[in-house]
This record gives C-alpha cells, sequence and structure tokens, in this order.
C-alpha cells in the first residue's frame, strides 16, 4: 500500500484543507473548553507549570496533525478520524482509493 | 562596587532564601490570579498560545530569579524590591554594605 507518494488532485487537496479546518475547528473548541476549565483549578506554583506542560504538548501535537503542507496528510486525516474529531464522511470526494486507504488505518490501531 | 564576590554568611543565605520565598509566593499568587483571568477570555487558537507563551516566558523568568543558588541573588533581591514584591525592609538581618547595594541598585533603573 503505496502511502506518501499518492497524487493528490487540486480538488481532493481542497478537500482536505476543509477536512482539517473542520476538525481543527472542533478540537481546538474542545481545547478552549478544557483549558478555561482547568485554568479554574489552578491554585499554586505547580499548577501554572502543569497548565504550560499541557499546552506545550498540546501545541506540539496541534501544529504538526494540521498543517496541510505535510506529506503524509492522509495519516493525519485517518488519526482525526480515529480520534472522533473528524467522520470519515466528510472525507467524501476525495478518490475511493485514499478513503479506503484512511478507513483501513483506522482499523489498524 | 564588588558584586558577585560578596561573602554570605550562614544567616545571610537563610535571610536571603525566606526573602526570597516570601517574594516568590506573592509574585506567583498574582500570577495564578492573572492566568485564571486570561483563561476566562480565551475564545480561540490563537488566545491558547498567547497564554501559552505567556506561561513560557513568566516559567523562565521565574525560574532563574528564583533560584537560591544564583551567585548573583543580591540582583535578584534588587529586582524584587524595584518591582515591588519585596520591601527593604524584608532584608534585615543580611549586613548594612549588601543592603545599601540593594537600595542603590533599585535606584539604578
Amino acid at each position: 500500500m503505496q502511502l506518501t507518494q499518492t497524487e493528490w488532485s487540486t480538488t481532493e487537496k481542497r478537500i482536505a484543507q476543509a477536512a482539517l479546518e473542520i476538525a481543527k475547528e472542533r478540537e481546538i473548541n474542545a481545547l478552549v473548553a478544557t483549558v478555561r476549565q482547568r485554568a479554574t483549578k489552578i491554585h499554586e506554583f505547580n499548577d501554572l507549570w502543569h497548565l504550560h506542560d499541557f499546552l506545550s504538548a498540546r501545541r506540539y501535537d496541534l501544529d504538526g496533525k494540521y498543517d496541510p503542507r505535510n506529506a503524509t496528510v492522509i495519516f493525519s486525516l485517518a488519526g482525526l478520524v480515529k480520534e472522533g474529531w473528524l467522520k470519515i464522511t466528510e472525507l467524501e470526494g476525495l478518490d475511493q482509493e485514499k478513503i479506503t486507504k484512511v478507513s483501513a488505518m483506522t482499523r489498524m490501531i
């Protein structure tokens, strides 16, 4: 199964980009709610740095997975479906082979 | 004016350490309040990373200035007095030369 050399048409790139945007918005909304909730529980020094560490990790994760220039965007899409931020039906318009790959990947882990 | 080779007695080290602790607690309390307040205003992606950047900068700052092993602890004390986290009277017990130096430094900037 060839993954990284897959050809993407302009339309498919647009669809992938739109899917990333949708998932990103959902994940960010959830993260905003989490951070606001955690902030209410900050009482001391270490709580601040726990929040900081949490944000550092989330930023690293999010910066990578929502980068549309990523050559392995198909992995990002599969990850987002697996995590529940994206529905497989929201990839409609990609060629069937890619959708099948994404679907197969989500069952691999 | 010799600054970094100053001798510190055991008592003075204890006093400096206690002064750092007092100032740290005050500054942390203020920072906790600021972070909780800022968190209520987080609405989107960039707000999260602004909070993250803010915490990164504060952490870097605080880790350095409250390190009692710092050979230049007198600068930390002067900085804390200048910033209002410590009163010069809370350095009572240090020898007069050090207090005079701290006091002079706070008027230099």
